[in-house]
């Protein structure tokens, strides 16, 4: 290929690409001034949750009971007004068709709500701190827990991204527990419903689906898969979305690393599933099943 | 120790870190004035890359009918500077002692073979993103398959990846399918064969080796691994370099997650791999395979 | 609710999260003008670490025998400064309440044991990408290895951090081995003790636990798990910290993807570890264990 | 004074620097969610406009007759964005109290037309490129003026500025010429009303005041100041704004450096006038004036 | 010169510049461990006073009557953070050979007394936009006069740099004006003393000598020097420091662009000196002097 | 404006900035792969040598005589390969025609005399400073001098680009002299000749023409100019470049604020021209020059 043709090529291949037709499902066409979905936005609203619910740990010097309310008071500002603007954003994304303003009042709305619940999300996170460090004999402190364990990173974002689900906000949740699943490897939708006290040691590779419902103190290990076994189609051969197909969890369950729980199947409170093994069928309360023996 | 016995300790470091004795095989010898390859630069070409395949999608704003062939002009231009720079570091890097002029010749026709690529490109990860949502009850939209899934980014990194491989690119497709591996957990080497209406559900800790070979509409859950048995080795003990050693799976296969799967055997059309188990035979057509029975 | 209303609830968040009371166990207390554990100096620690070790292959231009000294003397002297820098803030971070001038005298100390183990922690580096490049038929080439592989960054974090642990620096080593964690997937505690030609193919999703012990020329293969069975409680119902409780994996053994080995057992020299199964039982030298056979 | 000491002096420092007393005139309320101005993005819009007067010449690679539209078409874009939210920005600045849709709306006509004038500056930018180069013995080439020489970039700002002023948007004209005293010491008040072919050698101090009127092929050193003598007050003091107050330099005037020329006096056609005087009474067409001689 | 020298003439010129011999006086020798002045977080300590003293005009957004106290209070702290750090630095940099810990507390005495006199500062700058504001025809508003004038800029840097120097601070005042010299082109000495209301029009070229004394209500404009004639040499040669040799302006004074006033010379109460001209001598309270006329 | 409008004015918009015919003689036209001058760059030339001559004083911590040599070697080996990158830049930009490849080896050449200049260089920038120092009774140190002084900075960019243009490297001794010129305001002229001891007072506004040949120990103050009175034209009324026409000025000159100097005149040695007068004949050796007496 000579030096002349290259001009030829890529001119060519600037046409082919922006063919429209080509693009056909794959263009995202943006109304001209609304605000786009940013995951540097995003990533920083994570950061702005984890410095709130946890102060002191993350980056910010001099956090101290005379300059608490300060940090505070500044990161929550920051915080309602990334929130507002990347709500409004995913609103837009979502391409409705409704009035920008009407919008803008609703993401106001949901971004406040959000702010209101941070209390509460920190309550509840510290119980996971607690399970996490109470199951662990590695665990040196609470500080080394709350600094380095994935498990919290994974957990605090599903928290993050389930309120904002509760509040009716598309598109964001997913983005934030992919963020966590990008980091850790612990892939949680944001639609599941997880208790207090959750913990999960190591996490790398856990998937917990949409539809799961988990009790209080329940303890994963990594690798866990809590899936859907199959899913009906509809008369148009597409799947039907949202039906209940991932397991319940009720209280005290500890399932150990690489167990794969498949289907609306409920494992017992108090249960225990083996590493490695293959579940598709109810597991009683208090049981214990195994992987049955490696020949050698 | 005191503070002066500190200065004679550090040139005493350097001394041995710097003795080329010490570096044997871990020094990279550089020749001045070669490019080098650069993570920053293959990140960028990445990134243009998916920009380029999904319009709209990643931080460029404004993408619309009427502007969508600006942005495609100056993307393709920055791609094929980046590409013809990272290819000849990329030849440099294997310090063949060719002539820089003649290497920087066959750099520019290798990256200008992967510009005339990104049309069929295109047309082939549509068919992923299909895949996804269809196989996936909880996907939400195309958009959000696109935007959020970490299958569509592992495959859009190997594709591009096994393109550059095909125009016989050094060390590139490695280093492009590891960042995804480290972005998804999904290791899919840059040699492998695959085919259209491919898609990985949650992905984490899936391995697909170099020699395998996947047909159309194949999907994969998290921690499956497509791998070798064993390897002959040589004369002298290392192993052969090359032999076909992964698994063949045919079209409409489904493996599920944890599955390992090894060595040279071939899955047939229409079979299903059950989660967690050991498959290093065939499986016929049509097949289902699942684990023996958890023991309670 | 009304703008009006925003202020307000803006104002009670703050309020609500400033509140001493709710922070409890949450906040870190730093004591002013000490230096913070900072995740950015650490990845610029372990930056400099791989650029000392494998010379000339992380960025810096021209590395030769004629500048290798001077890069090396720039590197060292930047890695001492960091170091200390960040033993200080992890000594700090404990809050034992000791001087900090003592601390200070410390950590240069441990800063200065960590420069003088860079030439050894090379040597041992060099076994374990000869082994890698050994036991994979798909690796091309030793710069491959080193420049792609995960595995090779996995071990040097862990090297790193196994040696700062063993100066008796806390915080750190966890949160390096943390890094390459989220990196690669692969969770090596620092606590762990490994010999020499290490090497762990593909990784995802290994989890190697605090007190395992590891042989020369084990290799592990993507999923596996060294981990603890159960730990005993003391009266107060805690995990007693410290105990023995995870594998002895003795010389040139290889344990397949998505094995799960649990509690203080060993697997002997020479014994193979098929994948997918779950071992809580001593493994004799030479055996071969597998999983028994799937039901199709 | 002791540590003790520091927390409350440090409180006592905020509490008299958040005294909303103490800060009367001094503090910009800002309402919430408005945009604000931005040093960064004018910034960024004066680059675009650079770049699209002068394509080639300002850090784009590879413009050349096949990219040069592709270039200008996404150039075109950001910087309509860019000046629509800046412009929206000045208006809120202004604190009106007007509705922010309307004020969107204005904002968004402004850049449009701001938009449509950048062929007509980019044609009166070449004339000034052209008296530069053709006044300066030491210019090598068209490409070093526009490259180089402080003048044009100052002047580039002076007329961005001026378009701005003329479309009646506040604030922003004034911070784009102070951009340019900043970076070249040529201070030219957007208020000013230059011709075609204006040049200003080495720049450094020169002051071109709010109601200047600069006929065409005029040209200044270094130092000089075209100002006010001195200006009325109104009944309660107060400088009148707005008179005519600076002077009028007709077609072909030469002034050297460091002269000051001040009031609303007349520079006749073709007038030279020497460096280093005051000038505050007319000067005739064609005229010659200069210092009289210094006494040795 | 053929490739094989450079090598050569690369090791030669290393060697040469590192010759301590050739650095006499050059070299600047930092004690290990000791922090060193920073450009970078100077600039940081002007950009928080900045804001601190004129809240809500520089770029934090949402600065109202509730979020004031919060970001006032980050701030503060921050900025003796930085300046502590920075004044021990300084210290440092000078040498003296005393033992850091006693440099370290008085280092932080000094940054306490500084951020005290804060709200001091506050006052006194808002005497200087009223000059400026009253004192030009062209100010739009408070605002204007706060974002875009040089000399408020020049001015606050003067008077943080002032400050310093009266608390005993070396090295950094100097830095610090000459920071808003290469900004602006005002020089202002950090040892000069300046009344309330000061004002310079435009600035550039503005020159204010070390023993300088201007009373309140001063206006200057561009071009000005307050400078000195001539200084006493000691026995050796070398200009005696510290000498009264700049001029006194009393209360009142206007002095036009360019114009040059040296020596230990007092320009009386309400006098005025016109643009251009040179003064070394007295001049009398409420006289008018001006350049003798032009020849044409 | 509605905004079905603003579609089609932005496409027009394109058209004329794309038009060729609109760019006549402003478009730099870039061979495709060629390297462009980058400011960036060369201002990291410019910091390089700053930090090359100044051991120590900008930035870089530790440098002290163990480690001299090797922050010495490292910065070398950079500031070779960003000169050898720009001047080949440089010569592109040109754009005589001639092969790129020669053109290289030309680059690699000019970048090694200046490489081998720096020694030199650092002994005449020593001169400087003592000058500066020994000229200043507010001189606090040889290093208040180095870190502070915008003489300082200004001549060492004058020094380093006159001694490129003495290589015959084109555009980039200019581009070299205008950041210092934007800088401090001192706008030194690459081709001007400048001995030993120099050092300019406070500096803005200085102008220093093409021509312009400067004895040892001269000094100048703020405002000066050495200029060209006026220039002949050639037959096509261009000014004929590259004849002498600046001033001469001899060993030990003073030259006050705000002089201007035109034309090729000799200022013999130790003359002493007063401020703000305007000189365009010979002045003689020893000779005291001072502008006529004011008015009062």
């Amino acid at each position: 290929m000579t030096l002349s043709n290259h001009t030829s090529f890529l001119s060519e291949a600037v046409e082919a690409l922006s063919d429209p037709q080509s693009c056909q499902g794959l263009l995202h066409r943006h109304r001209d001034g609304d605000p786009l979905p940013s995951a540097k936005a995003l990533r920083r609203a994570v950061e702005l949750t984890r410095n709130l619910v946890f102060p002191g740990y993350f980056g910010i010097p001099n956090v101290n009971s005379r300059t608490l309310k300060y940090h505070t008071g500044v990161m929550v500002e920051e915080l309602y007004g990334v929130m507002a603007e990347q709500i409004l954003a995913a609103f837009c994304f979502e391409d409705t068709g409704e009035d920008i303003g009407i919008l803008r009042l609703r993401a106001t709305d949901c971004a406040a709500m959000f702010i209101t619940r941070l209390p509460r999300l920190r309550q509840v996170l510290a119980t996971d701190v607690e399970a996490a460090y109470n199951g662990d004999p590695a665990a040196k402190s609470h500080g080394e827990v709350i600094s380095c364990y994935p498990a919290i990173r994974a957990i605090l974002n599903y928290r993050m991204a389930h309120a904002l689900l509760t509040e009716g906000v598309p598109f964001l949740p997913r983005i934030i527990t992919e963020m966590a699943h990008s980091e850790t490897g612990i892939d949680i939708h944001p639609g599941a419903r997880i208790g207090t006290h959750f913990t999960i040691d190591h996490g790398t590779g856990v998937v917990i689906g949409e539809t799961c419902v988990i009790g209080n103190h329940v303890k994963l290990y990594q690798g866990v898969t809590l899936g859907a076994k199959s899913f009906p189609l509809d008369a148009d051969g597409n799947p039907v979305k949202g039906i209940p197909r991932h397991p319940i969890l009720e209280d005290d369950v500890i399932v150990y690393s690489n167990a794969t729980i498949l289907g609306r199947i409920t494992i017992g409170r108090g249960a225990t599933v083996g590493g490695n093994i293959w579940v598709t069928e109810d597991v009683p309360a208090g049981a214990r099943i195994v992987q049955t023996k490696a020949k050698k």
